[in-house]
């Protein structure tokens, strides 16, 4: 007889449900399926040669410290790495004890929700928004309160107005999460003037930012956008970034900058989650910035994901019914798809999946659940000569499901 | 003007302390100290030969699979690997379904807060014990309740006790916390009748055992104690390992065993909280646990620890004042001295980082703070030549502080 543990379960877990991009995950490891699902970057976009290199070198000249304990806030060769790149690369000074090295931007979230959120208190994140971030936000029992995303980031009318409602019922905001450079799942840039109404609207309300910038060292054209970090005067700006999109997710290696009360508390939050972060990927990611390994690499993954963006856009041009649109992003990882109104992208998806072709439903990244005709497709991942062949099995799909709901003429 | 975040701090962070173990391991960088302080494996005993070669195979063999993101539960070859080797090592059958694979035993106490522990629960742990457990259940705002730990483990007769009276006032535990092989601190193990008492007074009373099991491969001398997780009969045991030990700390690989509620629970607690471990390192493990590196690498480091551990005891019977009590661990990395009554092992510990010689004071790891006469050496960090003058500072500081005290004949 084994026993039932479930109502030993805290209350937190009795909420708990598998998340979509977990469940599609795993369909992505059926064989010949063409996924556009998961946020992953292409495997043959790590430079696994340089990590050979790096972990030999590693390993002959200090093996006994790179495979110690380390110390909770991060090891300091990648600190001082980091804070060089990010001078250079986002415009902002900070120093050695601003910036917490952290297991992922997902532990960044974590370690954020421990540090600020209380049960019930509120956080503002876009509409559609990351879905693991307010996953990340929920497991400490907050409330999301969502604000359009349109085609150049958030609406800053909208989230006015959604303060000051918030505020007259006396509740609080603990911070407005954002991805401004070619956000998760949209592929949409907040605009410079944006990214200045949004810091004078934290500023007037006293509210946090947190700015998770996982993607802007990924653009393929168009102008540089200053991060928002670089703008704050007041340090009222998170800041949050990570490895795993210019080298590789599997090291677990990302970091946040902030106000030094703020990183003092990460810390400490960070100590009884797991002491420390791995401190070989750690080193790993040190030598590969300060010995100038990153730069060259970038530029390559920049040619090898605008070729597959291309691929993607041109497809979806060539194959996709009239009344289905999408985004045209300058950067990142991925397109959003709307289809026409009627049309619901969960059974599309069940029907996607018998022909062998996957996506991220879009009303899984809307707070509200909203968002029924709208879905994700990454661009990163799938190997070049399947692009073309997956839209069009997507189309296929699309067109079918648009003719029996009478929908192809709109 | 900056600002000043304190009042957007949630409630959780505005109980956050340091830990004093942290605090330690920072003068342990000091130059010339002789640090018995930090639970450090000795640097030398890493196998860094073996890492080099591993990472050259997995990097010509699969980088792009090893570098990307995995499953939240961990990568199937190192569950695997592992399953195969509880069954040799520990003498328990578990299933695919049964294990999880988190970043560091550390993280793996923090998912068991998030699954089972609500504000104002009920945790029974150890006088003394692991102080990073306790701090973990505690940002759960979780209450500890404590019993003795004696020469033989836990007392169980205060044990039972100790669960009547919490039972009398309608209050909710959730589980018991043991480290029974080597226990930290105190370096002692539960005897055969212990433990099966334990799963008795669990059974009679329906709670669960956490088994905390990161030191049982570290034996140098006496007969194998079987893990409580072997003699489980009703899956009540959650049973906690790690590589810490046998491999490195420094990457960050643990792994926890128990009924597939509580591990699927424990996945969806990993979700949010990092996605999943770092792949690099859940790879290299597999490779050293499945290609054999793993038996003999024990073999020598057992060689290396049992020296060290001697070598400890030697200079603690030499040089030790009269008063001066001291465990005798036959396994584990820690030795667990008690001051005669009437001292202060904080006090004397100031003392003693003068003489450049460090330690953890004893009282750290009681629930309730008592233990001032109480202190923690670690064995098998610091170089052999360097224990036997780092014990004899320690002597000297403690001989003059009973003489100040008039304790020295007692």
């Amino acid at each position: 007889m084994k026993i039932s543990p479930s109502h030993l379960f805290s209350e937190r877990a009795k909420g708990m449900k598998a998340s979509e991009i977990r469940e599609l995950l795993k369909l992505t490891e059926m064989p010949d399926i063409i996924s556009f699902a998961g946020g992953l970057p292409s495997p043959a976009a790590f430079p696994v040669d340089a990590v050979e290199k790096i972990v030999a070198e590693l390993m002959e000249e200090k093996g006994g410290y790179v495979l110690q304990y380390g110390t909770t806030e991060g090891v300091t060769a990648l600190r001082k790495a980091l804070l060089a790149r990010l001078r250079e690369t986002q415009g902002f000074e900070a120093s050695m004890e601003n910036i917490i090295i952290t297991a992922g931007s997902q532990q960044s979230l974590d370690l954020v929700g421990k540090v600020f959120l209380d049960p019930g208190d509120n956080v503002i994140v876009g509409a559609p928004t990351y879905l693991a971030a307010t996953n990340a936000f929920r497991l400490f029992q907050a409330n999301m309160e969502s604000v359009p995303i349109e085609e150049n980031g958030m609406d800053m009318d909208y989230l006015e107005e959604k303060i000051r409602q918030i505020e007259r019922h006396s509740k609080s905001i603990k911070f407005i999460y954002v991805i401004p450079t070619f956000q998760n799942p949209m592929g949409v840039s907040l605009s410079v003037e944006g990214r200045k109404r949004l810091l004078n609207i934290a500023r007037e309300h006293d509210l946090l930012i947190l700015e998770d910038d996982p993607y802007s060292e990924l653009r393929y054209e168009g102008e540089k956008l200053p991060s928002i970090k670089s703008m704050d005067e007041d340090g009222r700006v998170v800041y949050m970034g990570t490895i795993s999109k210019v080298l590789a997710p599997g090291l677990r290696i990302a970091w946040v900058v902030g106000e030094v009360d703020i990183i003092n508390k990460m810390i400490l939050a960070k100590q009884p989650t797991d002491l420390c972060t791995n401190t070989l990927g750690q080193h790993i990611a040190a030598k590969y910035i300060a010995e100038g390994y990153i730069d060259p690499h970038i530029e390559k993954i920049r040619k090898m994901y605008l070729e597959k963006r291309d691929l993607m856009l041109k497809a979806l041009k060539e194959k996709m019914p009239e009344g289905v649109t999408w985004t045209n992003p300058e950067g990142g990882m991925f397109i959003w798809l709307t289809l026409p109104e009627g049309m619901n992208a969960r059974s599309t998806l069940e029907k996607a999946i018998t022909e062998k072709v996957a996506y991220v439903v879009g009303d899984a990244f809307f707070p509200d659940g909203t968002g029924k005709n709208t879905l994700r497709l990454n661009f990163t991942n799938a190997d070049n000569e399947k692009i073309d062949e997956g839209i069009g099995r997507l189309a296929a799909v699309f067109r079918r499901e648009m003719a029996d709901k009478g929908l192809e003429n709109i």
